[in-house]
Parts: C-alpha cells; structure tokens; sequence
C-alpha cells in the first residue's frame, strides 16, 4: 500500500529542476511518507518534514519530533530513515521482552537529537549531500520562524517553493488513494441516508447533523464537512446545522463529507420533505444535467476550463437561465480541494486517475438551496462514480 | 457573550506598542471576532482576518472571502464591519420576504469585492487610518505568498510578528471561554465513561474508541484527540486506537479529548482491566500526587517553571525515582496548547483566569503508559476544577 505516486513526484522534480523536494504541509508529508503526525494535523505549528531526493539521489528521510516516533513505529510508513529533534522522555522495561515495534521505537528514541526542526532539516539535506542542490521546499507547512530565506541562509543550496508541485503531484491518485477516497464517499452517503431516516416535521437541523456525524463515525470516519440547511436556511452555502425544525415542502440540502484513513469526501445531496414543488423540480433536474454533462466530458486530456463552460451552458439551458458559478468542480484527496479546479481560468488538462468532485450548487436567498456534487475517477475510457447514488432528487 | 478579553488584548497592544492587530490563524481569527470561518478551520490555505485597532483607534473590522460571509451572518460575531474579496454567486428570490439574517447576507454579497484577501487588507489598513502604523500581525496563518515582508512593501506600516502576542492574551480566559472549556472537558470524561462501559477481555482499542467518539459526538463535541492504548501499548505517547485485545491485567490509558464550541479538551485517565499490579498501583499513586501538588501550587503569581520542578519531584518522591519530563502542563482553550507551559525553562507566571492541564505522564516500554491529566481554572484564592473526576485509578 502506498499513497504516493512516486513516479509522478520524480516527473515533476525532474520538470522542476529539483534535485530534491521538502514536504512540510501535514498531506504533504503524509502524502509522501504515509506517516500522519498527529500534532501537526491537529494543531497548527508543529513541524514534520519528509525529504524526498531526485532519482538516484539517495534515499528519502522523515524528520520528526521525538514525542511522535512512537507513530512511525505504529503506522505503515514508507520511508526507512528518520531523524529526530527534541528529546522525550521513554522509559524500558528491562525485563521485557520487545516485540519488533517497541524495538523500533526504543532505536528511533535513541536517535541522536538534531536540536530544532530547522537545524534537523539542515543538517540532513548536508547529510544527503544536499548542500548545494536546487532544493523545492512546500512551504505550506513551514512554520513562519522557518522561513525559505532563514533556511537558504544557512547553507548554499537554492530553495525554491514546492507547494504547487506537490499539489500538481498529488492530482493523479494510485489505487490506494481511490480505495480511501470511495470509501470515504460511501460513509457520506450512508450517512446522509442515516439523517434522512428521521427526517419529519419538527426535527431540527441539529438532530439531523447528529444522526448524519454518529453514522460517520460507526462507519470509521470522522466528521469534518457537514453544511445541512434545510427550507430558506439551505440557501446558506457554509450553513451549519441549527435548531430550524423541519417542515412539509422543505429542501433539505446536505454538502457533507467526513476522512476515512486521512482521505476526505465532498458530496451534496438533496431531499424534499413532502412533495417537491415545481420549481425545485426543474432547478434540480438542471443542475443533475449539467453534472452528468461534466461526467460525460471528463475523459483523460479534456481541459478544465472547456468542461466549466459545458456545465453551465447546460445547467443554464435545462432549467436555471440565470445559473452562474465561479467553478463547477475541483480535486480531492488528502485536502478538501486537491487539482484540477474546474473554473473558467484554469490551465489544467484531465488526466487518468484523478478523483473529481464535480459540483452544481445554486443559492437563492429566500428560496433555498439546491445542489449535486459527485465524486468520481476518470479512468482511460470512462468516468467511474465513487458513489451508489447518482444524485437524483430524494424526496421523503 | 464574548470569546475575547478585550481590556487584555488592549494591554498587550499597548505594552508592544501596537497600533493596531491583525489576526489571521483560526484560532485569533475566532477569538477575536467570533467568526468561525469553515474552510480556514478544516483546510490550510484558506485566509481570513481581523483588524484590531488598539484602544480609540477605529472599529474592528473582518476581513473574510465572499464565499464564506453567510456563516458571518448566522454566528454570534463580536465585530460588526466587515470587508469582502473575491466574488460569489447567490441570488435573491424577489417574491420572498427575507428575514434579518438573509438581509445580512445580502448586504454582506453585495459589498465591493476588495480582489485578493492581501489587497484587502492592505486597503482596510489604508481605510482605518493605519498606513503609517505600527501593526503586530499574527504569522501565524498568512499564507506564505502573504508573507510579512510583501505587504511591508505595498505601505508605509512597520510590520512586526504577533503570533506571540496574541496567545499572550489568550491565555488569561474569558468566563464564557472557560464554560466551553468545561462543557469540553466533561464530553471527554462522558466519553471515556462509554469506553469502559464495554471493556472486557477481547474488546480492542477500536471498538473502545468507536464508543468514545460516538459519545463525545452525543454530547455535542467533535472528535479530535482520542489516544487509547492497552497493554503494553498504551506506553505509545500518541497511542492510535488499533485491533489489540483486551486482556485480564491490561492497563487503559486514555490520552483525550474533542472540542465544544470550537474549545478543546485535553485530559487522561487510567483504567485497569481487572486486579493493578503493586508497580500499577505505586506508579499511579505517584503520578496522581504529583498533579494534585500542581493544583495546590497553581496560584496567582506562581512561576511555571516552580511548579514543574515541584511536581516532578513529588512523583520522584512519592513512587518513581527515576521520573523524568519535559513539561507537567500548558493551557488550553481554542488550541490544545495555549500558554502557560508548566517547564522548566518557562518564564510564564500564573495568572488568575488561566485554564491549565497539569498532567504527568509515564511511558515505559514493555510495561505500559500512566498518566493523570487533569483540567483546572485558576481563580483568586483556589484551584477549581473543570471536572467531575479527580484522576484517580479506575478499577474495570
């Protein structure tokens, strides 16, 4: 199992001119390492990096906190060597026998302590006979006393940023990335449908947003994205769920999505409580044929920018004349909003393997909202749904 | 209701000599304004922020992106001007009667889009009078292309790092931040509660953490921290629940804790799976004095790194000799780790108002972890606790 796509990261480093590139940003380390360092997602600040040299120029190294080594001997990581900063204080029983990962984390504790993450960071890209290389840093994650121009001081390699190349990395998924990220869409799913089951008039906002996060949760996700509005409040793009009681005739919208495995979900569904009326019929429908318009298009070397334009024209054409949006659609992975963006100024390119959250929300004050988003790969010949649901209009 | 401690803000102002503040972390973000701006809080990248002009210096203003302003108009925010960059396409439904919270957002959509968020800061620095000023901005959460330096160059405002400054005032807490504080800390007890509940031989740490985030979700709080170990695992500092069953004999330990109200928790707890051992039993007993010396010791006026030294030697003293840490404890509020930190090399003094975890934990490879964590608020003439437990070792 590997979530990297290290053929992908060396093509861009190549592209790049990188003789190495620094992960910093927590999906960047994980991304490239598999290891998740709780404090860093947790909180903003601590630092973990991963050094990931060019081809055939040595091997990758995590640089980690002595208070989180426990995890890299816990986790399945897929980089060898570690340097540690810090020190923390693990005790031995001497008269224990070790299984083979507290033997691990006895000799990652006993690494010698490089002193602060910077200096960490430095001394190892010396040690990897970085010292003068063209060094990409992702500086997503660097904390602000780590600035590129404090590192660059320190020695005579030429630091250039890296986010964006990281990102353009991670647009493409390996196999072990979609399993995560359908996975993650099934838990959405199943959890809307866990809302819905006590959707009735007078249930509030806040009940429904309790069932939906309980299922994430019994299904092994953890809660991060659950906007459910419902009747005017669903107009509302960011709303969070609150003591509205529910009544006959509403929209109920859900744009949901929890982590499974460090993966993240971003569907929208919507449900009617009692018979839709026509205007959400037809706006629905619109905005169902447009994104089915984008699944139909999102086929390896399509452009971005072509597919926003397609999906508008039709949302606009079935039912919505006065539809706008400033993207239709974007990336997902490890962050909510991996590449591609599909948005009018975007330069990107479709590629095989890329997940897709394709999206048509529509936001009227006073009125509702209404929205479909699917999550999908494009494979070689065809757009493959992550989901069960297609994004019908559910009415309950 | 108020996050904020306004007259603290104005005094840190003052004694860094501070014309103004800008806050663009989440946490200062919230904190001074009330704003929780979803995408900034569950994604990196996202930027919103806050001036603060020091005391008769012009009004707060929030600087947010267009795409996230209708949260503004549902929460209860402290800070009433508001700029806007980038656009976003909501419609009106004009045969509907809007209600104040709609009006609010339609006002708030229809506010000239100031471009990016730097050149809107930039602007509302300019508009509040603070061209020439000296202004602490958090570096905290700028991202980097909003580097210091950049937005040096577009003025004549001397710009000068503040993350620092404003967990400074954060760490002396407003009497709502410490009821979230306590809601926080009782959902984490509740949670461990519904975990032992199922313990019994066989039960893995999975299913206990399944039940402890079910129930902290019950309670109204969010998952973040759910450290659990058994067995010999529970020596694991940053434990991730995994498929280890329990045994007779097994040592539980819960390092936990969500957020309510987007305020943390962060307390632990020791359960034994049947009869402790001597060694479970002394060690604990111990690792308990030593925290209930921190609470006696916690006064206005105490010095953190007094009350580390006298708390690492009551565990010495009272069960293990060789007992050694870096820190006994460290605030907490809208981050896991807010200022004081109980170390040696600290140079904080304890203030009433403050809200601390005092904690010793013990990890012993082959053995198993103990730890006492508990929640406490400072006030004039006491230590009072923000939970119904007192870390005393629980008998399963």
């Amino acid at each position: 199992m590997t979530l990297l796509n290290a053929e992908r990261l060396y093509a861009m480093m190549d592209k790049h001119g990188l003789d190495a590139i620094v992960a910093t940003s927590p999906e960047n380390v994980t991304y490239s390492s598999g290891y998740w360092a709780l404090s860093q997602w947790t909180r903003r600040g601590p630092q973990t990096y991963v050094v990931w040299p060019a081809r055939g120029k040595g091997a990758p190294r995590i640089i980690a906190s002595a208070s989180l080594l426990d995890l890299i001997a816990d986790q399945e990581i897929s980089v060898e060597d570690v340097s540690k900063f810090g020190s923390f204080f693990v005790n031995v029983d001497r008269d224990a026998s070790l299984d083979p990962a507290e033997c691990r984390q006895a000799v990652l504790y006993g690494l010698s302590d490089g002193g602060s993450a910077k200096a960490t960071l430095v001394a190892t890209l010396k040690e990897l006979g970085l010292s003068e290389a063209r060094i990409g840093v992702d500086e997503g994650g660097l904390a602000p006393s780590l600035g590129a121009f404090e590192l660059e001081a320190c020695q005579g390699a030429t630091l250039v940023p890296a986010f964006e190349v990281f990102r353009q990395a991670r647009a493409v998924k390996t196999e072990e990335e979609i399993t995560r990220l359908a996975k993650a869409a099934h838990i959405a799913e199943a959890s809307i449908d866990a809302a819905l089951r006590i959707a009735r008039p007078g249930v509030t906002e806040a009940e429904l947003s309790l069932e939906f996060n309980l299922e994430t949760i019994r299904q092994g996700g953890l809660p991060v994205l659950y906007c459910i509005g419902t009747g005017p409040r669903s107009a509302m793009p960011n709303v969070m769920p609150g003591e509205r009681a529910l009544c006959v005739g509403d929209i109920i919208r859900f744009d949901v999505g929890g982590r499974f495995r460090h993966y993240r979900a971003d569907i929208a569904q919507i449900a009617v409580l009692g018979e839709p009326t026509p205007k959400i019929k037809t706006y629905h429908n619109a905005l169902l044929r447009g994104v089915q318009r984008g699944m139909d298009l999102a086929r390896p070397g399509a452009r971005a920018s072509e597919i926003f334009h397609r999906v508008v024209e039709t949302v606009q054409r079935e039912g919505i004349p006065h539809y706008q949006r400033s993207h239709v659609g974007h990336g997902i992975g490890l962050d909510g909003y991996d590449l591609p963006d599909l948005s009018p100024g975007s330069d990107h390119t479709i590629e095989e393997g890329m997940v897709l959250c394709i999206e048509t929300p529509y936001y009227e004050l006073g009125f509702g909202g209404l929205q479909v988003e699917n999550m999908v790969v494009v494979r070689r010949d065809c757009v493959q749904s992550l989901m069960a649901t297609s994004g019908e209009l559910r009415v309950v």
